[in-house]
């Protein structure tokens, strides 16, 4: 993913209308967390398995790809903010999870997982 | 950024935790949208002022960006386990938003902007 | 539930540590939306069959009865810094339910119901 | 506030459309959720300033006290199906809150607040 070419978009787009005033980060973090409730609403009343075949129906296909689109828009814009370089950040949560769940003491466990 | 990379070690540390059977959909939605309020929780008491400014003080630069790490690490997954094409979905949805949002008719416009 | 009196021990819990600076509408509505998030945390990796059994652990109805006051909490406060009477709106809003979906239409429909 | 009335007219409610199917912990949750999103929504490229004022403009607060009422009403609906009685929760969260933020070494501290 060219994640600087997106950013220099949403960059364009907002100049463009002179919507930068409202990005301002307290108010990116505000919309990011709208834009995955969008997407939760597309799953609270599925059961797992429909929740599973969710892309085999093309008007909610559309709709959760629509919504993931959405939220990666507003967490680059958000990155490109706060000059966080996501794709390193990743890497380091990465290597701080696997020294944190060491496989022996969390195989198979979600209560672990969640505490 | 290396979506397929991340991707790939995401598959295998879920793998060898067998922790697969709890990443169906709608769980990593729910997580998903779990890990975006740690980020928000970490401005809801600030100023608009103070949030521009939180990149500053070691401890919450620190907390943000892991926040951040969170929220693009499970949407990895979750675009990885529905089949979809973040980057893609993304211009798809940057199109989309062009002509939706004339500039002329938005300029500035943080109502309708909402609406 | 009395709401006034819950209200009161809010304002004066805020006034006597000087945190009603604080509690202006915007933060509020985070706040509310992050003990929100705490909720479905409990909540994130149970099969639909765990989640209806989660008061049958003594540590998990703990936590879950804990973020529901949470949220209570917040949602009263917010109600009262914005002027809303919590009772009378959701009577208007169960009107406005009933007129939206007719029991007819809407039978045990999921879809109609998401839509 | 009634709580037990508007719980009944809740199951009434959803009885009657063959809707309480959908309305498990789970799902119920994830409502919850999204409704609290929806508030959000009204607030998010608003300033702090603008957010005092949002119940003066008529559309702003109708939308607002719709979303408060969707909020309570899908909270005493997870009450009822859970059986935690949320006034006497949120009296002992009030008391835990006093042991656990004393106001001398709490006054006036977000950050003390927030961690």
């Amino acid at each position: 993913m060219d994640v600087e070419k997106l950013q220099r978009a949403l960059d364009d787009f907002a100049e463009a209308r002179n919507w930068s005033q409202f990005h301002n980060p307290k108010n990116l973090v505000m919309a990011l967390s709208v834009e995955c409730a969008e997407l939760v609403e597309e799953f609270q009343w599925l059961t797992p398995e429909q929740a599973e075949n969710v892309m085999a129906e093309a008007g909610q296909a559309r709709r959760v790809r629509e919504e993931m689109a959405d939220i990666t828009l507003y967490l680059l814009r958000l990155a490109d903010r706060l000059g966080v370089d996501l794709e390193a950040a990743c890497h380091d949560k990465m290597a701080g999870n696997a020294a944190r769940y060491p496989v022996d003491a969390f195989y198979g466990s979600a209560r672990k997982y969640n505490r």
